[in-house]
């Protein structure tokens, strides 16, 4: 018999430590085949190349796809979604894929769940059912009405999914794939980390308390980004610690964060940051697992940061909604408020480990979803 | 004080008889503003070039966009999507309206609601919560979450969108704008209504009972659409009464139920039947005012026929699901089902109106929101 | 050492006759490897889809791309242009062809182009250095100015395209291998040849004379296609023998030729006219080998008529300024005229075979040039 | 009597301070209209965003249009010509214009071009007919091919068109519109002018000696562009001169330079030279006019340097076969080379102003052009 052949899409540096898991189930299982395709922000790089890491861990992409018009704003936001669909809509006319896995929420996955849900090809897809701000809001529900097959984090996540009226036999609880990658990694930090990874800046030194910052624009607040992040900025200017700063995603409003950071950089000179544009993902779990405080707006301090026990301090409403375990504090874009945050973070320390999002056994239960279930491409809301 | 600033997209002839009372409230408005663009198969010879009649019903677009891979199969229906988000960005970048309306569920509506929301522009939509078969289902719930503004057309619509997770504040029960359309429309035919309008084949003679068959494939059943029509066709064939049968939208699957209706009349010839390939939404309300029966499985049989009490025979499974008021009789694709349905709803006869959909007066409210409301972009999903 | 890889792009069923015995040879070299990709208009039921033959004579594509525009107006045939593009680029990016081979001049050989020559890909194009009238006039011209390995058709061709400054080395005069299926295909006419070919219409006689139609729009008179083809259509009405017409390309302007064929199908009801979407290219070499005129602008009549003998009616300035044998009489769009014309040829009966554009060896010619040459893609004006 | 309307696409920042006396010129004429587009990297940040600069000088645009896909490889650069002719073709069906003028040859150039031949667009082009390297050379001779009116801007250029077969008529030599700019801006440098221009890195001083270097990736060479800068970089290191350092262009490749440009900064920290985005026209005349030596592949060494006596060292093959006034040495990619060369012409001095690309009235005799002239859209390639 034909294996089953599953496409997956990866298109950002965040699609893929939370779907690497999958993919290696994928990869690993003898009814699946992997057709993995590396489109959009996952080529370019600004935005650290993650396909160079996607084919150094042993995933050959069937086709590389370039699909962001540059702009950084709502409208090429929207323009690189049209072309995603272009393109995507050929590869899949040309792989036929069995089924096709789309990874959250960001603005480009809407592109393979339009090209997949139109073209009869049953879409699969993992975080359905979060609640946050941003667009990514609008695009995760969105995708849930495109999709076949479901396979939310959590509990709550499913719930929310079926009271949006889709099947609940659809519907596969699996948690996050995030999280195998978080429960797998070996975290302690080799001394040369920081200098090895050689990002711009000063290096860090291991064993030193430092911090992580991952800030990204906020679509739906499109022109604010310069203004917010100065706000952060000037907190990490106070604290003057040892700061490992990544470059934001190309969301719409991401050139005004940059722009802050560049300015920043040339006035400040500030010895004490260094700017990484990408961390493979294991290497970012390990940078995670052992920094004082995460700042920013950035999902992965309450997901994989939950896992690990990572104090953070979320600013702004990006990730408002959302659900989170005990090492989120919250505030606003307000320096004075993230310098106290992250004074009280440091102080507290490390937080236990929660299952919030995961067990670290995601990627097998959606592997063998993917060889198993039996989709449907007719769809019917679900109130009776 | 500017007035405010209300783009509609119009994209095939369903979409203009179902927006046009709105398209009339806003450009009398005295504090909005039409910015209307004509795009995708409302630009198209082959589906009756609906852009003439908006013009000729003194709508001017300010801008026409084509949209349209030919091709008729799943693959083009997305990259037409594709391509109308590119177009709809750059319209959108350059017209700068304060709300974007989209109507109902077609493939293409979905262009407007992806580069109306990516681009923080507030999104209205008609048409959504309701129920049915076809990748429609698919598309009008995701744009239920892309919008902001929504204006069902029934009450259990209305409690659908809200189900979903919409805020209650966002979703005015205004009825379907199509309903105003028939309410307003004197409903008698001209003697010489059929012999005017040119279709190809025998003219129908007004005052004898005549059929009207409106076929359309099936997404979600692709490559099914000639076995489907040719069931109509043998229907039809032995029912030998006078028939009006239009042409398909630009589905996926068209050219499937075109070939068989080309097919048919290479071979019977058939002198019955006035093949047209679009009636100005008025005549068309003439048309199903007027006929025995009504045939297929498009939903004016439904929406409209519900308020004129057309008798009609619902086939298949594209309108399955969506409320229908008593003229409704459903079958499935079968000759001898068609054929004995449709000659028992001749014997019946016409039915009394239903405001299911709507009273007459949606244009009307849907105007007056569009002028008032507060739209907010940001949204979140609504469970408590 | 490693095959060097040919990709061919087909798009249109008059690519595909002109380039066949070259795909053919490409396949059977043992140093060349063949990509064949069908796109455009070669997908198209309308047109005849072409790449079903393609693939019945044994090539099979290793992508199909879905690239027009419906509108068939100089719109949609320049954005039919961009899509081509944007989809061939990743393809190509894909696929990473040694060289890629565009043929002639219609208006989507340009997308080849562009796409080949931006991306360094060394681009060969066959029929350079023609002259006529149309759009394809400059197509033709632009792409040599971008292609480097030059396979003209004729001696004066390959010297225009030399005085146009292309380095001489990079020029083969080999003919054109449109001559080479008309060389070696059997040109009689089996009995049941038009019964069985099923066009929509009466089928023609083999045996009797008949006339062969072909004629397109002229994208530079866009807005003519009407009153053109009804001179056509009066002349043929007058001369009422039986006739094969072909439907016109997807060039802007074919939907006014269209309408202009229905109309008169739909009025004069026409037994003497057999309407045909497309011929596979034998079969098509066997009608025109056999037919007593050829009428129209399709370079058809030009290029394989004046191998075939064909006595042929050019009508128009689509093809004026091209090389021509002995066997073409050109006249403009008037009923008159060309109905004399076509009466003198049908007179004079079968012109002698000319090899002005090849010699049934082109195909063999171009195949070893593509393994041998040494493609230099840094161009400079060879103007000493 | 309607003005006649003539649209100019704006892409780049090289393209507008080379149209831009041409743009005032239409503006003023009584007989034309001016449709001016912003689209490409003139939108961008990234390359100066051109189009601020663009309505500084009263030039409102009638649309923006982005359609840069970021990567800047062959790949994309193939592609953003495609979406740029989608979009392009778009505007032109709403705008009407009875003219369109693209300017030279960058690979953007190349829509307008395409999109408005396809459209029956009269369409005028600047700078045909010169010659160099970098897939320019095939750009502008294609666009000549598809150009239905030709402003060179060289007497050598003007019979190189003709040479190419186009219609003597249809060329007229008028010089360039850079050479305009350049004759009437007050080249005297103010005294805070890097001060107040706030590039990145140290000011230069006013009254000393300094260096300009502007190098952009070849094309044709990708791959080669790091090695390239730094050869040029190890010059100017060895220089240590006062240096303003223009970021390049959007072309494929670019990221290869900014990458070289960014490592030396991190390594070297060097004080000497001051990064920039983007001048305004008129500021980058003055720039080039008071600098001890320019250095790179610019053109705007060539052509406007030519003009102002700027003493320029011309590195590889980009600009090999430009006419060239005295001004220019040429060497290859070596560090020992260039600096031989820059100390060179540094103890040479300014040269005498040459008139080889014009005498100031480009602009002028243009926009009469464009008023008066009928053209024509049939072409003909002109070899009797």
């Amino acid at each position: 018999m034909a294996r089953r052949k599953v496409c997956v899409v990866v298109n950002s540096r965040a699609n893929y430590g939370r779907i690497k898991s999958v993919l290696r189930g994928i990869q690993n299982h003898p009814d699946l085949e992997l057709q993995l395709i590396a489109g959009a922000s996952a080529l370019l790089y600004r935005f650290g190349k993650v396909v160079d890491i996607v084919r150094a861990d042993g995933f050959e992409p069937v086709s590389t796809v370039y699909s962001i018009l540059e702009g950084e704003n709502p409208t090429t936001m929207a323009k690189s979604t049209g072309v995603g669909i272009m393109e995507l809509a050929t590869q899949f006319e040309n792989l036929r894929p069995d089924i096709a896995l789309t990874v959250a929420d960001r603005f480009e996955t809407m592109a393979t769940a339009i090209a997949a849900s139109y073209m009869n090809i049953p879409l699969a897809h993992t975080q359905g059912g979060e609640v946050t701000g941003n667009i990514d809001e609008s695009v995760r529900h969105a995708i849930t009405k495109l999709a076949h097959i479901h396979f939310p984090a959590t509990d709550k996540s499913a719930e929310n999914i079926i009271r949006m009226g889709e099947d609940p036999a659809t519907v596969f609880m699996t948690g996050c794939p995030a999280i195998d990658l978080a429960a797998e990694t070996d975290t302690r930090l080799p001394d040369d980390f920081f200098v090895s990874h050689g990002g711009v800046g000063s290096p860090v030194t291991p064993g030193k308390p430092y911090l992580v910052v991952l800030q990204h624009p906020v679509t739906t607040e499109f022109g604010s980004g310069l203004k917010q992040v100065r706000q952060t900025l000037e907190a990490v200017r106070r604290l003057k610690m040892p700061t490992i700063w990544l470059w934001p995603n190309v969301d719409a409003g991401s050139d005004d964060v940059s722009k802050g950071l560049r300015e920043f950089r040339e006035r400040e000179r500030p010895d004490y940051i260094q700017f990484v544009r990408n961390f493979p993902p294991e290497e970012y779990i390990k940078v995670m697992a052992n920094c004082a405080c995460q700042i920013g707006n950035s999902s992965s301090a309450i997901r994989e940061g939950s896992f690990l026990g990572t104090p953070a301090v979320n600013i702004g409403i990006r990730q408002s909604g959302r659900e989170m375990a005990g090492n989120i504090t919250t505030v606003d874009f307000d320096a004075d408020r993230i310098e106290a945050a992250v004074r009280s973070q440091i102080a507290h320390g490390r937080y236990p480990s929660s299952h919030l999002y995961g067990d670290g056994r995601a990627g097998e239960r959606i592997t063998e979803h993917l060889a198993t279930c039996q989709p449907n491409i007719i769809k019917r809301l679900n109130y009776v």
